[in-house]
């Protein structure tokens, strides 16, 4: 096995004594399973994987990997879509699958402490039978970590917020090994600089975090929710714009085009009317109160030319209506044997919601395309399947995406709602931040003087 | 006059040609009027007050103030409680009361570009003809360029978020006099480093805002509101922490102790009950729900011995009810002609705030002091009414602030919920965050390597 040059036999050596020769390997299988994320950016090996269990162990290792400038990638699932971890500059992947303690569930302060690598979805099992939750959902099995590093969101955050707006506190090891624990445990503070802010969605390449506070939030008392269809995505699109003004504050807002509803028919044996869709949430304490929010709803859609709605209260009734939407990724891809997927990921301010999504479908109308998204948000996803081997198709799919991400900046908005910029989104950066991405720049220097965090990613 | 040495006659000659004559000012009164804010923080003369009128100006001023290491202090209304703004180390005040437009009210992104001197309340009155409000809600009649250098919060934070929650796009004017825009428009963003973040709080320490997009709110179509008394303050803050964990999600939840309901009764003539109370607020989009919710609210509070509850529904009841909220500051200044007010400005998580609040009551027992705050977020401020003048009484109040922010930050809390750090916390820095100032400290002298921008502040 070729080695990176940086790294010998001794290295080698020298980090089994630190963490125990059964964390650190070498092994093809691991190096491989750590060389991409579920994009199809160009896999990369690292040198060594290694998997540790404490704050002073990630310090230990980083201190050496700063002394001989070893990069050094943090890995959670490696369930993000722009190969944020993919390690492109070799040297140490640092998993933190081990590292995945909930450490402390403080209830009354509606908070919780754990370490990277747990898991979201076991998470908010956990938090429930203490009636509360972490609200950004980012759909993928994605580790608390990762959500960290990538500013992960997802279908609630339209109420709830991005997971940045959700970090009160953190362990960070910076590049040189040296540890900070940032932030507090109170709810708001005027203290100083927002350095969780900071390091949250700064993908690896500023510090590596090896503890999180997290801010929750109880669970609802009643949930409501609405599934509308519409005769063109106009109406579908405007009766968001409609539902976001009106004064009620749903929980999660989400588009669904046609093509979209057509490949959850085939592939799941549903009947669903193949028209633009919108799946709509809404938290609230009281029933009688959330009725009369969904006739508001329901008038709100009806103005707008909605052809069929239906409808539910209690948490049965959303399972049933939503379901669908947790099945949309997997449906596509098992629609599409032999192609690899490519999730593109803009965000747009409201008013522009309409006009990007009649945008994109007319950019990609010769591609195998499906457009979904958080509205509220203003977020759009358009899911591609296509093989990036076919030179021509490929460059076909690339076009799109520039184009699409070119106008998303044209109306103000960003090149990455949440999937983050790893590998992908760099060469939008100097488009979207201009000469800002310089002062992005200074920061990474400042923190990261021997480019040794996650490199390659973020930056140009 | 006595000039900074720094400053010679050539110096004004040469910044009135910047921005002409008429917006330079040595006047006596005028550097008076910005030598101190509503604080007890002893004042400090500027050299020179400015009134500059476009990023532009802004830009060449400190283009000039950076090659002469000139100190530069931006200034909005000077209704900061920490000495925030009060120019230290003398140099140029830079006042944006004439940078005071609203620039683009975009209704249907729920946004609205202002420049910095825009006043909170007035822009609200602004925005409420559109339906929309901008919701942190400091008391001061603030300027929008201060709330953001302070990250200010107030009321309505415990649903909506402080200053820093609502900014999505910043024009800020660097040390160097380099102008950046930073953020996106779109709601949210996983593009990049959190610049605007960064840049919200940090007082003027690290760059002069001078544009600011904000992240407005949807208007509620119903408002609640109740007002409960309680035998002990253990009853009214325990019934805090029932409330926030019910599934309830006040729009603000206000405690006041009994000595402010007395003062109150005093100088308003009024005659409530004069124990520990809490002033709630609740929106919502249906008045059925919000009666349910008023009647969850009363059971709370019944079962916590509440002695005595108001309420109403819709918006002529809320203000009945909150009208002394309003009052209380200045019912408490009027109180005690002659003496000055120093408040205390704490938080602490929501599991501590019962026992923050008993702490605090029996370290001030021999002090004119008045306990009351965001108790939905933690954030207890202790108005004491003393003379600074009296050394023996002054020390004693400063004990007592030292021995309530100790315990803060004994119970993970902060020193500072909403009033930023200025002069007057930079001594508790190092307790509250320790190595991570260092931290902070790199990022000050990354953008600011001539310690000229606001210096004296935050850091010990």
């Amino acid at each position: 096995m070729e080695l990176n040059p940086r790294i010998r036999q001794a290295d080698i050596e020298h980090l089994e004594k630190l963490v125990g020769k059964e964390r650190v390997s070498q092994g093809t299988s691991n190096r491989e399973l750590h060389s991409h994320d579920e994009s199809f950016h160009t896999p990369s090996l690292p040198d060594v994987v290694m998997w540790p269990h404490s704050t002073d162990e990630v310090s230990k290792i980083m201190k050496w990997a700063f002394e001989k400038k070893i990069p050094v990638t943090p890995w959670g699932a490696g369930s993000s879509l722009e190969g944020n971890p993919v390690p492109v500059e070799r040297g140490i992947v640092l998993d933190f699958q081990e590292m995945d303690k909930i450490l402390d569930i403080r209830q009354e302060d509606f908070q919780v402490d754990v370490q990277p690598g747990v898991i979201y979805k076991e998470l908010n099992k956990k938090l429930g039978r203490y009636g509360l939750f972490f609200p950004p959902d980012p759909g993928a099995s994605a580790t608390i970590g990762g959500m960290i590093a990538n500013n992960a969101s997802g279908i609630r955050t339209v109420k709830y917020g991005a997971t940045r707006d959700c970090i009160l506190r953190l362990v960070v090891v910076l590049s040189d090994g040296n540890v900070f624990e940032i932030g507090t445990r109170a709810r708001k503070s005027s203290s100083g600089y927002a350095l969780c802010h900071l390091f949250t969605g700064s993908e690896g390449t500023l510090g590596i975090i090896t503890e999180a506070t997290l801010k929750l939030v109880g669970l609802p008392a009643s949930v409501m929710a609405v599934l509308a269809t519409f005769p063109t995505v106009k109406d579908a699109t405007i009766t968001v714009f409609h539902i976001m003004s009106s004064g009620l504050t749903p929980s999660a807002m989400e588009f669904l085009d046609a093509e979209v509803v057509k490949v959850l028919n085939r592939d799941r044996g549903l009947a669903m009317k193949e028209m633009p869709t919108l799946l709509m949430e809404f938290h609230g304490y009281s029933k009688r109160g959330l009725e009369e929010e969904m006739a508001f709803v329901e008038s709100i859609c009806q103005n707008n030319n909605c052809s069929l709605l239906d409808k539910g209260i209690g948490p049965e009734e959303r399972n049933r209506l939503w379901e669908i939407r947790h099945l949309v990724v997997e449906s596509i891809k098992r629609s599409h044997p032999g192609l690899l997927l490519l999730i593109m990921d803009v965000a747009v301010p409201l008013s522009r919601y309409s006009d990007m999504v009649t945008f994109i479908k007319e950019a990609v109308q010769n591609l195998t395309a499906y457009v979904f998204g958080h509205a509220g948000d203003g977020n759009i996803h358009v899911a591609i399947m296509d093989n990036p081997q076919d030179e021509n198709r490929w460059a076909r799919v690339k076009e799109a995406n520039q184009k699409i991400i070119q106008k998303a900046l044209e109306f103000e908005g960003t090149c990455t709602g949440e999937h983050g910029v790893g590998i992908g989104k760099r060469v939008f950066m100097d488009l979207e931040h201009g000469k800002s991405l310089e002062v992005m720049r200074r920061i990474k220097r400042l923190f990261d003087p021997h480019e040794i965090m996650n490199p390659g990613k973020i930056f140009p």
